[in-house]
């Protein structure tokens, strides 16, 4: 199947304030956007593609002149994919608080002409969907035939169906969760302690000092891949292979694979990501709760999303975010007699599962995406 | 039920050379140790505990006037208990790199004067058990009625039938595996390059510079308490449960009650725990596979402790030492018809349940060292 092939993104300034859930407001902000394929003449064919921690704007195609620069969901949205770019017009848009071209921690704060950086704003999920929702309506797109995100991104595709149910129509949620478990929690406290214990860290005010939280920020990298890989997948590609040489007897040398592997994950890791927009999103994924204001009943949430059409996708060796937890949705839908479809995808992966190409998964996800494409659109 | 009251620890010194897997040997070393109850006319009901990370000798009583000092197994060991101190003779031993009193990384090298720190020999399970072994040989006793441990104790236990089949009778091994997953090697390289990584470490060697790595130590006992509670007790008892007046939006600040237990772990830990310490532990951990000079066969590795008896103990939501591994071992043991006796707790306290009074894993553990006190001993 073909690429989208190369593509740019574009920088879309927003003067207007952004108020954010905290109360306080992201001043003059830009936020940076792609898309694929082409918006048809009733603007009734695009999908929003919204990302989680380490991911961006740039889903699909290369940058070119750059090596290995393929989008995140390239193998999932494209001419002829399960997402297809000859019949969609995709949009993926870096969230405020990101570190890959959004306004972020390390761009200058207009308060005080310094890099915002701990004083970054505090963004939630329903901070992103309305950032989402204002380049959605500035590229003339009334209403979107998909919001699609898989993990932190299927929550956002999800608050889109509770925040606007007018400006979509169907909801795409991949191994995603209705909020986040105490364990949850908990990795990402560990892994955001790591970040702000580390010297380098500076209170989050380490551009100044000219250094990287690295140590911190490789640490967390490290658990938060443990999470995302099923410990039977870990056990097929590592299981207990030492390196080369064998036993060294050593506490601190590479004894096994698996350490090799996850100490190059996280020092790529720590060559690229801001530390403080670690501590953004994992906090976003903790806060997100949209049971919450409806005294922790999730079928009353979702009463409001009751015309939308959603389908939910988990993966059985997810431990992160358990098709257990993908149940909870679907039955707070069905509760509300919800168009909904769900797929429990027997996969070995763990969460990772959602950015592979399984042929099952992409056979749900090819299928529904057909379903959109062909159905009639009633525009009011 | 009575408590074994008041106890001393007493410190035994070996002049002898400790041979190490590793090549290298331990010299001058002590160990400190403590015993419960008595030992009888033809030394046949001495028990021996083994202890895991983050435990020592003291495995049950209290010291005199120190409050909250009761040992560590102290539900389980005492007159009436379960091991019941007034029919066995019960023995704890404080490995040889642990912090507790025996030999270990803070004291003195006798080749360099100065603290070992990060050149304290790298030690083993079966070091661990070679110099239990010279304990119980000083104690006067050829032959243990048991050897009893859990987690990583539960391993030196296994490993006794091993590798001295000829001392003991019984092995009682709970919450245990036949080796460690890709995915326990994982958590602990990540909680290891917590600790290597804090500048205050300065490669081992921190006591010269009057500091102490607690970034890292804080962040490694973090990680660890995730792996030791069930996801499910985790939810049970903090659950989303934020810290009083709800949400603060900060980064940084405790959020929820999950973040502040953990802190508050980590912040006890650091206190007293050593980082080579913890570095040498786990590493031990990360080493022992007995069937590996077997071609990775564990029937093969336990062919030469056939004549022995076992318990296999596991929990059902315990996903550090899930009760498949114990089934392994199980396995192998039946494997070479060797009398076993294995109880799968249904407990929901995940791999902390081991060193917690659940009535069906205290019945199971009563009904057998009652099943041993009660056997006749043939002596050789």
């Amino acid at each position: 199947m073909a690429s989208v092939g190369y593509v740019k993104a574009q920088q879309m300034r927003f003067e207007q304030d952004l108020p954010l859930q905290s109360g306080a407001v992201l001043r003059d902000y830009s936020l940076t956007v792609e898309t694929y394929g082409t918006l048809n003449a009733d603007r009734s064919n695009a999908v929003l593609v919204c990302h989680a921690l380490n991911a961006s704007h740039h889903v699909a195609g290369v940058y070119e002149g750059q090596a290995r620069s393929e989008g995140w969901w390239d193998n999932l949205v494209g001419p002829g994919k399960p997402l297809d770019t000859d019949r969609f017009f995709v949009i993926g848009v870096n969230n405020p608080g990101s570190c890959f071209g959004s306004t972020g921690p390390m761009d200058t704060n207009p308060a005080t002409g310094q890099p915002y950086g701990a004083d970054f704003p505090v963004v939630t999920v329903e901070d992103w969907v309305d950032a989402q929702a204002r380049v959605v309506e500035r590229l003339g797109i009334t209403q979107l035939a998909a919001v699609l995100g898989g993990s932190l991104g299927g929550m956002q595709a999800l608050c889109w169906t509770l925040r606007y149910p007018d400006r979509l129509r169907h909801c795409v949620a991949v191994a995603t969760a209705p909020n986040l478990s105490a364990q949850n929690i908990a990795f990402n406290e560990v892994a955001r302690r790591a970040i702000v214990t580390d010297p380098d860290f500076h209170g989050g005010h380490f551009y100044a000092h000219g250094v990287v939280p690295k140590r911190g920020l490789r640490v967390a990298r490290m658990i938060g891949h443990i999470t995302y890989l099923s410990d039977d997948s870990m056990e097929a590609k590592f299981g207990r292979e030492m390196r080369e040489g064998g036993i060294g007897y050593s506490t601190q040398d590479i004894e096994f694979q698996i350490e090799s592997y996850l100490r190059h994950q996280g020092d790529k890791f720590s060559e690229y990501f801001d530390a403080n927009t670690y501590l953004l999103i994992t906090r976003a994924l903790d806060y997100f709760d949209p049971a919450k204001q409806h005294g922790g009943d999730l079928t009353r949430a979702f009463q409001v999303a009751r015309d939308k059409k959603f389908l939910l996708v988990s993966f059985t060796t997810d431990w992160r975010f358990s098709p257990t937890r993908s149940r909870e949705i679907v039955k707070a839908l069905v509760d509300n007699r919800v168009d909904v479809s769900y797929a429990e995808i027997d996969a070995p992966h763990g969460h990772d599962a959602f950015l592979l190409d399984d042929p099952r998964y992409h056979g749900v996800m090819r299928a529904y995406f057909d379903r959109i494409a062909d159905e009639p659109v009633v525009t009011a």
